[in-house]
């Protein structure tokens, strides 16, 4: 038996996800269709995702830039590829109060074009690179179907934008920043991610290749969770990037690409969250620690929850007290539908006894300690052991859902039954990528640098090429 | 003779402004007219002021949201006053992928209409109120004639929109967040600056009143850099945002809104480069101090430069080493065009003599000390020294700058040989504002809580109600 407002989560997912975000007061809808509301406990996650995104991005020597939103639709129209991949989706702006613009712009979708522009004025020699630059900003694409955080029309992300002298040195950087997204998602957001290279029909619009990170959520759905994108030279020749090497020749530069969105809230809910709303990996939660006092006016209660809570603060970890009027089976369930890691429960007959209560939001348990126990040194210990676990129900929740298929019965059979992670030999050929997505649109999540399964092409038999992932996509 | 690259402020102001932006490379124009690329050195400055501005607000109490970017027409032409303000310079998207849209969209030029539809769904009781939100986002302004910071088409800032529940406590909120702003300007960026209500005629559309921050150019032009507006019910009136009151009745709420943009960066440019490049106030510096290390591959120097960095850093001064291969003369250039707050020199030569070589941005003084002088103490105490001597300067200049009018005549004189802040008393009637701003432009600035001058109009020469400042504005 959950929370009320929360549609039990093995019975409708859809639903339930829906409940969690309006629950856990995350996001609403707005008058703008496919335009969320990102309300104050969805976007303190997101400031949090960003402090911690944005600090190792300047360890390894980037900086952020702010870029027009808006992109002359002849710039766009530089690179075919680009625009035939986004054309759909983009939306024009082509008014000024009641004037018609000579040309329309289109909201950016994506910054390719704009940084390319940037950078053909700025780079001229070896010198000048690499450029590690990086934006945080909105971007828009006008998608049919629309869900919170998952699939929204506005979305919010950082997308990087580097320029290097070398191929190989580009190449590095791409990957560099897949492992830095593999991090993020392992060690911050507690979720086993795979990682591997797009097929040549998956991959983004205009690149040499693209790496993705791909999580598997509850109901055994993939989630893209994050890209890198190798350019080679293409883009800096549509865009006209050139610089003069060190041996004073001139070649277009080599570019790469990489980004990461508000969708990770979404996978946080779909890894993490349960029939009780929200469960916040404690790296991630911007509020780590909830103290609820029991009764009214007991001054041994109140003087050790404020001076508890004053002392968890003062040692980096988030902490507040909930005193309001309400009951305090109210707020232990308010604590949980938002996802507080560590709720801790002082109440006077229990202090008389000499104990405390502390209850883990992961599992639910209620620990009762000595009063001495209850130590900066054990809530920290606590919230690396709920993190840690965490990631660990999650990554045997996956590797539970990882499955083998050798023929195109198989993977059917698996598909109908419960979807996952499914590994599948792949020789190569578009035309069995497009038998396969019509059970139930199962695409190829990546591939894999691993041994071949069978050898043999899930789908035609043939010999394979490719150790692929296939599944079913958010 | 200042840098090459800047033309003399004293002889071209607006030329100079621009090349300041390049020099120092905070912006570049793009291939969207008036739209501009904010590069790293200006952005990183964007950074430094949102970062100690947002935990004010959140001291203060405030969180922080993410409304859509756009607006359908229908909302926005709720409320009549706001359409009529903004219709001129809206932006509106009408197209998606080739299919035209059936209802327009606006870019948002301000949230007031988002908000509000927002509130009205979230607001029931009482209990539910204030509602303190803020959000950090691009918003968008055709303007016709557009500079770098100054007045682009795109701009970065915060918008706060707060709802209450009695007339009082929203007053005090649009009066708490100016004096936050007064606050910001004076002691983070060492700008003085005057504020007050605006005249009707220059009050922000649909607003009861509008408090602003008015700062003073070097050139004597002012800046309106933050205002404040206090709705009173009339936009809750306009939007259906109601509550039920302590008396169990229903009522619309009180609602305040209030900005600050990426203008503020024009403002420190304008206040405090000069001919040399940028000068910023240490505590809005992103990098304030730079040391350079005199003459190649002498062990006692690369030691202590590479020491004092770190002891620097360490001691929450950010502090970075130029070991380019740049000689030292175009190093100091560039430290100085950037504005870096103190620059330290260490040579094997000095050294010998037991000397380093500190240098003052703001005042290019060079400063000979003893090496055992050179402490974290010593460049802590000369930061706080500069901040203060900055805003000192600043001041002095706008009184040298502030005059008194009390005639036509006498305020003719004025603008005609030196703009600046003009106290004048004023009727209360358009048609003299009207008059006066014949006069270059010349506009009320704000009202000031202060006696008369002479009790006459300083146009009409009738009785006076108000005691204004005046002056030529960006």
């Amino acid at each position: 038996m959950g929370n009320k407002a929360i549609t039990e989560r093995d019975k409708d997912f859809a639903q339930w996800y829906t409940d969690i975000v309006r629950a856990a007061k995350l996001a609403d809808y707005t008058s703008v269709k496919g335009c969320i509301a990102i309300e104050p406990n969805g976007y303190a996650i997101w400031e949090k995702i960003q402090e911690i995104m944005d600090k190792k991005f300047k360890e390894l020597g980037h900086v952020n830039v702010q870029m027009p939103l808006l992109i002359p639709e002849n710039l766009f129209n530089q690179e075919k590829e680009l625009i035939k991949g986004f054309a759909p989706e983009l939306v024009w702006v082509t008014e000024v109060g009641n004037e018609k613009l000579e040309e329309r712009f289109a909201i950016r979708s994506t910054s390719e074009t704009v940084f390319c522009d940037y950078y053909k004025k700025h780079i001229n020699s070896y010198k000048d690179l690499p450029k590690l630059y990086n934006q945080w900003c909105n971007v828009f694409r006008y998608e049919k179907e629309t869900r919170p955080f998952l699939r929204s029309r506005e979305f919010l992300w950082q997308e990087g934008h580097t320029v290097h002298a070398t191929a190989e040195e580009a190449e590095a950087e791409a990957k560099r920043m897949m492992d830095v997204y593999l991090w993020f998602n392992r060690e911050i957001l507690a979720i086993p991610s795979i990682s591997g290279k797009k097929t040549e029909k998956e991959k983004f619009a205009g690149a040499e290749y693209t790496i993705t990170c791909e999580d598997l959520m509850y109901n055994g759905v993939c989630l893209q969770d994050g890209t890198s994108h190798y350019f080679g030279q293409k883009f800096c020749k549509a865009y006209d990037v050139k610089f003069t090497n060190r041996d004073n020749k001139e070649e277009y530069a080599y570019y790469t690409t990489w980004g990461k969105t508000t969708r990770m809230i979404a996978a946080i809910i779909m890894v993490h969250a349960d029939d009780y709303g929200l469960v916040l990996p404690p790296r991630i939660a911007p509020k780590q620690v909830v103290i609820i006092p029991i009764g009214k006016d007991n001054e041994e209660v109140d003087s050790l929850v404020k001076e508890f809570n004053t002392k968890l603060n003062e040692n980096n970890i988030t902490s507040y007290i909930d005193d309001s009027e309400k009951s305090p089976g109210f707020k232990f369930a308010e604590a949980e539908v938002n996802g507080i890691p560590v709720r801790i429960e002082i109440g006077a007959r229990d202090l008389a006894n000499g104990t405390v209560t502390v209850a883990r939001r992961d599992t639910r348990e209620k620990i009762v300690i000595k009063k001495e126990e209850l130590t900066v040194q054990y809530i920290s210990d606590l919230l690396e052991i709920i993190q840690k676990d965490m990631y660990q129900k999650a990554l045997e929740r996956q590797n539970k859902l990882t499955f083998e298929a050798h023929t195109y019965e198989e993977m059917k059979e698996i598909i109908d039954k419960q979807p996952g992670f499914i590994h599948g030999d792949w020789c190569g050929n578009e035309e069995c990528e497009n038998k396969i997505k019509e059970l139930k649109g199962c695409k190829s999540r990546c591939i894999l640098d691993e041994k071949l399964l069978t050898g043999k092409c899930v789908c035609c038999g043939k010999e394979a090429k490719h150790h692929v992932v296939w599944g079913i996509q958010y």
